[in-house]
């Protein structure tokens, strides 16, 4: 099937393949990430909030060695002195740039100088309020964000909430941004009335996204519980705003004397400069210091994210979970309506191979939700700071193989199985809970064992991609769970 | 097309048609409401927080004078008094109520006796640890609120985050709560991964729902922007406990010195019995007093909410609406890819009919787009606060038009127009607040002439019933027009 429900018209208008955009995160969006976003056909974007005027033009012209395809320049005008900020956009206009994204509140002298040259304009808004002046400065492109997104966030409004009511009153694409970092959340929201989607945490957890691999390692720990809204980071922007991150000392207050005085001591370094206490920076790949007292942004997206893996590949996992989602959707949209008794239903037609491949789904199925289910219950047993890591990695990866085999399960037209494989109740039989991690890591590798020996007879490719990617979960998790 | 996708297993769990539940609000969700939705084939609900067991006879047995269609009933077990609640479960029993929704904390030794009797359980969760809870006590359904909710709110996390958790982690069919009010809502529900959905906001806001009328109209006249998360209501309820409700003399501090008293005078009756201020009850249709100074709930969907109807009529209204977007992603989804240079593109086959009543709907949605436009600049100019209700209003008329005449649009597989009318320069030309409003109301009396004269010419029922609703709106606000 060409999944033509992804091409909307925002592609043309933007001019890229899948539309699928990487937030502007300062410092972790430049050009590595970008282009690499954008080569496998998403939309890249810079993020070059309050970068000196050489660093936007390096990044520029390191991108363009990178790719030929188009991409945007975050920037944020409130968060920039006014000198500098109009040498940035001196330079992106003098490059040429195509399109800048931006935000926090309506600049509209910018947006209509940047039109006036040519530039097509995405603003990302917070409210109707916003929207609405936004479309008035003249902007080509709403980026609705959603209370649930990462970093800076502007409004207060959810996804599910904010995105129909900007539609509703948007003459051009509306993109949605804050909570997606699937592709089933990209077709949540084209019903919803989006034309596409911004996703910040599932990018920045990538090989080529800037930012400090302890950064990326406690996203892909971390569940949505796990963030919070805080005006705890207030240096460098000129206005307390709240930002989304994980939990760390700065959020649980342990700076507060600090913090009573406004006093931002050095903590780190990055990038040639010092890094403050309090600071909005990000910490970046090559960032030393006290990196988990600096701002760990995620979304409330991040406890759908379980794993690292290049840009490309992230973006093409979201391309095929959306293109799994629609045929999903579509296929029992045209099937007929189930019959009274569901017991009547006809089994579904298959051939004796896809017969063992079904058969074989359900059993992991049945077994990850299982082990998903013990990691959960075993948390609620330890305060051990190390044991819980582990339990909550295992459970990611677990509730992610759930989730994939779900999709695999339903791209065959078959009803998953809601059974809890017997492993649970043997595991919660144990009550050593070192001899239970010892049994959890038994079932990772007869995992492991039983994917690669289903591997070489499957020929579907979109099932074999997904067992691909438990396998590599189940390889590192009972790594981890051997050197603990 | 038999929209089989809305038929997920979860309507036969329920045994009922839509996979659409109306929430128990407590005093609101009433035996009327609860009849309507069922009889109309959602799944109603008697919201019976810390009623007495007379009232919770006396409301199932109405109920069952009005419908012989499943039910639920809804308890709080954490906001009860244990006695008080043995005796709510004792007659739940005792007339074979086949189901019970419960809320807040998980009670699990509630769970297992409703479980060991033969009920079926549903419970409501916002977050992934309560969800385990839940599941482990054995709910045979989830909610899933996210905290764009109204009323009471659990959690901290929106839908478009918590839904995919905890699908990922549930074996029983799990629904979407939070920032839900349409169909399209629905459809995105479905692509997460729900089953189905649970609203509030949206039943609330029709002519069944035991809510006093200014409750109605104030969250009608609302947007996302007007809710707040509080604990200043906090009187029944024996802990304070977050709830999403609409700006009020109580959230904006007015009372704050009772309040720091925790003094609770009485400020109204309803029910036979006085209504306290900070009081979690929720105004009801007898309520007399100071009515806004109540818990006014409301979701962060109210903004999608633009009018009052019967509940019958808002249930059909959401399957239309997730019947057209499902057909709209289908249709997009098995349509070619758009050529690369869309002025290639073919003009879609018409009848000449169609492409007259093509050319109407695009005319209405430019200039319904223009209209909303205007209501929204002149909002940020006058801080008269009955000019402004006055303009939220045609607002929200106006922007509901616009997703309306889209989803006709989409219907008839025509791309909309993305044109705003002449009719908004020329309206904000008029400096004069009350002239220009002079004006738009010609503009909605213009509208309802082209609708009339189109409708009878139209034989596609889902546009006909759209446009319906369109003059339906306009009569009623040009009505308030005149009045002001």
């Amino acid at each position: 099937m060409t999944p033509a429900a992804l091409h909307t018209p925002l592609v043309q208008i933007l001019d890229c393949e899948w539309p699928i955009l990487c937030a502007g995160m300062g410092g972790v969006a430049r050009h590595r990430l970008a282009a690499a976003v954008s080569n496998a056909g998403g939309f890249g974007c810079l993020g070059m909030v309050r970068e000196p005027p050489e660093r936007v033009r390096a990044e520029i012209e390191a991108y363009r060695r990178l790719s030929d395809r188009a991409f945007a320049v975050n920037l944020i005008p409130a968060a920039t002195e006014r000198g500098l900020l109009d040498a940035q956009v001196e330079v992106c206009l003098a490059l040429s740039v195509p399109v800048i994204a931006l935000f926090w509140d309506v600049d509209a002298d910018l947006v209509r100088r940047l039109k006036a040259q040519g530039v097509r304009v995405i603003h990302q808004v917070g409210s109707a309020a916003d929207a609405e002046a936004a479309l008035r400065a003249g902007a080509d492109v709403l980026i609705a964000q959603g209370v649930e997104a990462g970093g800076h966030v502007r409004g207060q409004i959810s996804t599910f909430a904010l995105l129909p009511e900007i539609v509703a009153l948007s003459p051009v694409p509306v993109v949605a941004s804050g909570g997606i970092a699937s592709g089933e959340a990209l077709v949540a929201a084209l019903a919803l009335g989006a034309q596409g989607i911004s996703c910040g945490s599932v990018f920045l957890a990538t090989h080529e996204a800037n930012a400090h691999a302890h950064h990326k390692q406690r996203l892909v720990e971390s569940g949505a519980a796990d963030t919070l809204l805080t005006e705890k980071f207030f240096r460098n922007w000129p206005m307390p705003a709240p930002v989304r991150v994980l939990r760390n000392a700065v959020t649980e207050g342990r700076h507060d004397a600090l913090y009573a005085q406004r006093a931002t001591p050095v903590i780190g370094a990055q990038d040639g400069a010092p890094v403050h206490l309090f600071s909005t920076d990000s910490p970046l790949e090559d960032a030393t210091g006290d990196i988990d007292d600096m701002a760990i942004y995620a979304g409330q997206s991040c406890g759908q994210i379980h794993d690292l893996c290049s840009a490309g590949d992230r973006l093409r996992q979201l391309v095929a979970q959306a293109e799994a989602c629609l045929d999903r959707l579509e296929a029992r949209a045209t099937a007929p309506r189930p019959v009274e008794a569901p017991a009547a239903t006809p089994a579904p037609v298959a051939s004796a191979g896809q017969a063992a491949l079904v058969a074989v789904l359900q059993e992991l199925l049945a077994a990850e939700r299982a082990g998903a289910r013990v990691a959960a219950s075993s948390l609620s047993q330890t305060r051990d700071a190390a044991a819980r890591r582990l339990l909550e990695q295992v459970r990611h990866g677990e509730a992610d193989s759930c989730r994939r085999l779900t999709a695999c399960l339903a791209h065959l037209g078959i009803e998953p199985t809601r059974e809890i494989g017997a492993f649970h109740d043997k595991a919660m039989a144990i009550a050593n809970l070192d001899e239970r991690l010892a049994f959890v890591d038994r079932g990772q590798r007869w995992v492991i064992r039983r994917i690669e020996a289903q591997l070489p007879l499957c020929d579907d490719a979109f099932v074999k991609a997904e067992l691909d990617e438990i396998l590599k979960t189940h390889v590192t998790n009972s790594a981890a769970m051997q050197r603990s």
